[in-house]
């Protein structure tokens, strides 16, 4: 089945994203989406772009993006990337940032991309064990040579490292590209995006499928200095002039411009969080404190595997690894609270309580 | 500029398109956009399809388009992969199936984004000369070890390489993968797609952009063996889960549910590229013979140069490269028949006639 596949392919093993299912309705806690509807701003601009300039290419540069993301950041034009979706912009900035002559660093438990990333462009990379509690130990990740790539908060744990944390290992690889991914920092994490204008290696990394409802639509960005920003540009325009279309520049501009409802709807889903947290915790679950649009949970009676198909077979989704250190937790994305009652029901059955 | 930037990527030249101007209105036949709007089909899905189920992801595989184009194609849905424009397609081709320590071939006078690829992926390549009327030599991509790419249509050419000449070609790389181009097919060439079930080194790489009218949506194709397509699956589940976002989805298999419309397009466009060829010869102009989108012409006494600076000052774009053997021609989008009155009067006072 490898026939004519280049020797550096046929090792890939690729990322697993979780399962959209087509046929049957499930109630979907397992990819991290936002359980509310993107801004209708966000629908106008789309349906107001859906015409005959469709027929034209859409600008290579994505600059009036850039420039309301640059003002939103209150960064330059030029501090500013923007891709089809954050994954794509990881993979560019892998590409550009990483040595395969050094060694990457990322933790051991974290977004099970970046290894991938790693291995589909022949980079070596050391994974950094997180503490018991699935803390980030700064110390290890600093006076690195080769890179060091975080999530913040961090996935699938939820878990959210302070900026000062963030500071002390951009500042402790001066040499090296620190790439902070922020897909979830909306939620309750603390952005490093004020640290781009003072620390050169630094990369941010941000979506907008999560807090602003647009998984559908794949946008991302970054956020660095202007010479990073340039070498991402450079990969971009050497793989893709044209990585986001008509539709997806209109859309995300739509929604950039409604402040009000993306705050509505973070503030909606941190207080169901932190509900059902609080009630997950009463049926006896251990769940870790989140700054994200999930939780990470295990149960000390009943395995996580057990609950995942349990859920299931009561028509409710969420995401298990089968992994060292985390094979028995489950991550939920945070829904509705009425999503929220049937998981708490669904568990609580499912543990006897 | 280039601080922190990979090894890999500094001496990268990125792909230059052509002008997408955003202040002033131009004729614009610099970027081979179809002067016809998209189906009202497809507009009319990418609308109904701008809900609130852009809150959730797309389906990573874009398994209903593949069974749309796989039913166009008379191939299996798994011989089909689908892509953020066929630039994305390329690009994944060229990391999948081209091998570092091995020479890919390709014309000297084609897509210029081929050499680029190339380079980002850290290929060696080697420029094979077209003849002094710009067909391809096909005994001497014959017997090569690393891989071959053809544009055929060719670009900026025009010029279309019958069917026996590309079969030649992929029988004779039984080791390697023969990569067709088929970005203007529709306009005129004779596919390769048929050849897929025997072929197993072919892959026939397709977009939406061109006959289709789709440039702003972004999406490409490729045909060829289950083989091939798993390991563009591959690459691209190791580089970016979603790469066409819902809007594209739906937007392209709305344009390929109205077939009449298409052929309708395709057909004026035929058209008013013959009588345009026509007109320009009158001219005193050489006009390749084009099976295309476009015309590549060249006058005896003016230079392209100068053309195409006379041209932009009368509110017309259209393409010019500075490079060996063609920098005394332009490239011209095939626009409406109103468009094309324009452009042979301006070309007519800049030659004098």
């Amino acid at each position: 089945m490898r026939a004519f596949w280049s020797p550096r392919i046929r090792s890939l093993v690729p990322y697993t994203p979780g399962e959209q299912p087509k046929d049957r309705t499930f109630i979907k806690l397992n990819t991290n989406e936002n359980p509310y509807p993107p801004s209708p701003k966000a629908l106008e601009a789309i349906r107001d772009a859906a015409g005959g300039a469709l027929r034209l290419y859409p600008d290579p540069d994505g600059s009036a993006l850039r420039d309301s993301l640059a003002a939103l950041h209150r960064v330059k034009p030029e501090q500013v990337f923007v891709g089809n979706g954050s994954d794509e912009v990881l993979a560019m900035a892998f590409l550009a940032f990483f040595d395969p002559e050094q060694e990457l660093v990322f933790p051991d438990i974290t977004y099970s991309f970046y290894p991938v990333y790693a291995e589909l462009f022949g980079l070596r990379f050391r994974e950094i064990p997180l503490d018991e509690a699935y803390r980030v130990p700064v110390e290890q990740f600093v006076g690195r040579s080769g890179g060091v790539v975080l999530a913040n908060p961090n996935a699938p744990t939820g878990r959210a490292l302070p900026l000062d944390g963030i500071k002390t290992i951009v500042e402790g690889n001066p040499q090296s590209v620190v790439l902070i991914d922020e897909a979830y920092v909306d939620f309750g994490g603390e952005s490093a995006a004020s640290l781009v204008d003072s620390c050169p290696n630094l990369l941010v990394v941000r979506t907008m499928s999560k807090s602003r409802s647009l998984a559908g639509l794949r946008v991302g960005y970054a956020l660095g200095g202007a010479h990073l920003i340039a070498g991402l540009d450079a990969v971009k325009n050497s793989f893709n002039s044209y990585t986001l279309d008509r539709l997806a520049l209109a859309g995300a501009a739509g929604s950039l411009a409604d402040p009000d409802y993306f705050q509505e709807t973070v503030d909606k889903i941190i207080r169901t969080r932190e509900q059902t947290a609080g009630r997950l915790r009463e049926l006896g679950f251990s769940v870790c404190e989140s700054a994200a649009n999930f939780l990470f949970l295990s149960h000390d009676r009943v395995a996580a595997k057990e609950l995942l198909d349990g859920l299931r077979a009561r028509g409710i989704l969420v995401r298990w690894w089968d992994k060292p250190r985390i094979s028995n937790h489950l991550r939920v994305t945070v829904g509705t609270e009425e999503e929220m009652d049937a998981l708490c029901a669904a568990l609580a059955e499912l543990v006897g309580a």
